[in-house]
């Protein structure tokens, strides 16, 4: 099934959406907003089920046009956003344009860093931001929403605490990272706002694409309309989420409605292109000694998607313009 | 006033306490929890602050006694939770006992990072978890409660933002620390959910204690009944909660009920004590060579409380008992 949440309020109104991602119908006679499904999945499930069926049947007879952007991120608002870097070829990458070793440890303990959760872009949100100089990324990836995990989950049951997936853009401020990470805290100011598709999907939408924990389909970005990478998401993807929940689980129960990201997504077959301009930079750096790509500037518009075999596109697109953001008093 | 959330459900349910910690009135007239309360914070001050005046002259003829142990935290989940590290002599002393320099930064740029908000522990609460040799920590802090805070606001317009304020009990595995930081992507599995005191105080409540942006009593912890430390939250604090709300919001907006803490409260005065084990066991480094101090163990009990002038209890107290986490089937 596909649920969608409307711009309305802090968190949206939830809808269900036609597979083809044509029609909408309201859900709030089953639960008023996605969280609060989450919060009780058991006793929402079914009825979601029942619309999504109707709907693809064209029985419904109360829905309109799905538009993308009426859409707010499927959690306009969530608890907890943990994001992997599960690409871990990616990382070996940028590592080796800095002339620097990858600790071997990498490749069997997953990164993963807390990052905000209060508030995510919808789909076609402006990313507003203050300074180009920032050094201003895209990251495409795809997430999971999770049910409540308990603490100290076993990668071997972790997948049957995934409710629904979508795909993210993970907006990074490059130029503020080596800063913020040399102090040892992480990232804070380098990571804003996320964006989200207009569409999370359960896993059965995806068949035998979801498949160890991964997306078995290739991630498609672009910038400016120009394809800029389409690298395979089941590819390369050194930890699956069975792994990732677990990883997160070890010391804490995970809240219904947990967000984890796959981090950028990145094959080492250079030929898919990237998923993030600093992939693109690093490999320039590595075949001529220097970064030709530069970070977004203002006015730059980037797409993501997902197809299925049939090239019908399964999350909806993110496509967000960035813009310079004029101050609080604006 | 005084507010805290009766565990009840996910979100608790919102309730008015007076100012001696002795009677509670329902707050569900006016919200039902303390998140809904603050995203409408305009629409529901009066009413809960005309509750709260009913309440202290004793003229509510619906009350009961107040009971931390039915108390969840303020905010059971919240959206966001950014923990400071503001006492930075605290940072100075870490590093002076393992022989490292604090870059002179430390004293101009504040340190943050992201923390999990999808369930706090309630101030009664067990501290569950799973390994001893996890080197758990407790660590007493300060935190605020904001309201919605614009991208961008400026230091000297933070503190208008300010909605409550109370303790928190950032558990912390030591053990666990140095590895997450090696990575460099921060703390995840090192800092398990956190406590915080069963009630929530508007500014006011602190009169002139309440001032440059920080709280100006002692924080008293205990452990196993004997006092630890009782530092003064308002000495040697070298970021104010105006510099950490702006700080925090420089790239992205903070959304209405988002935490944002001081970091482990400390004093360079040694005779004040410690508000965590990690500083003790510093400081009997730097004294004899080596630490004598275990981190906790299973049984292990801490208190956390800050007196008024009159030696009343502001925020009530968070007392809580280290235990063995039984795996997810227990």
């Amino acid at each position: 099934m596909k649920l969608a949440s409307l711009k309305e309020g802090r968190d949206g109104s939830l809808v269900v959406v036609s597979r083809d991602l044509r029609r909408v119908c309201s859900a709030e006679g089953v639960a008023p907003t996605l969280q609060a499904a989450l919060d009780n999945w058991d006793d929402c499930e079914r009825a979601l089920q029942a619309l999504y069926q109707q709907l693809n049947r064209g029985d419904h007879n109360d829905t309109f046009a799905f538009d993308p952007h009426s859409c707010a991120a499927p959690l306009p608002r969530a608890y907890q956003w943990a994001d992997g870097s599960a690409y871990v070829s990616h990382i070996e990458l940028v590592r080796k344009a800095r002339g620097a070793e990858m600790p071997p440890s990498f490749w069997t303990d997953p990164l993963m860093y807390q990052g905000m959760s209060d508030g995510f872009l919808g789909p076609c949100d402006d990313i507003e931001l203050a300074d180009e100089a920032w050094g201003i990324d895209f990251e495409g990836e795809v997430a999971v929403i999770t049910s409540d995990v308990p603490m100290g989950t076993a990668e071997r049951q972790a997948l049957s605490h995934v409710r629904l997936l979508m795909l993210v853009n993970d907006v990074s401020l490059r130029n503020l990272i080596p800063g913020e990470l040399a102090k040892g805290f992480g990232f804070f100011q380098s990571k804003p706002a996320t964006a989200c598709s207009p569409v999370a999907v359960t896993p059965d939408e995806l068949g035998r694409h979801w498949q160890n924990g991964r997306v078995h389909h290739r991630l498609r970005v672009r910038l400016n309309d120009k394809l800029f990478g389409e690298p395979h998401a089941g590819t390369d993807m050194t930890f699956g989420f069975d792994r990732l929940i677990a990883h997160a689980s070890l010391s804490r129960r995970l809240g219904a409605g947990t967000i984890i990201g796959s981090g950028t997504v990145s094959n080492r077959d250079e030929t898919t292109g990237c998923c993030c301009i600093a992939e693109r930079r690093t490999r320039e750096v590595i075949d001529t000694g220097s970064a030709s790509t530069p970070f977004m500037q203002f006015g730059d518009r980037v797409h993501m998607e997902m197809l299925d075999e049939q090239g019908l596109s399964i999350f909806g697109t993110i496509e967000q313009q960035l813009v310079p953001y004029k101050g609080p008093g604006a």
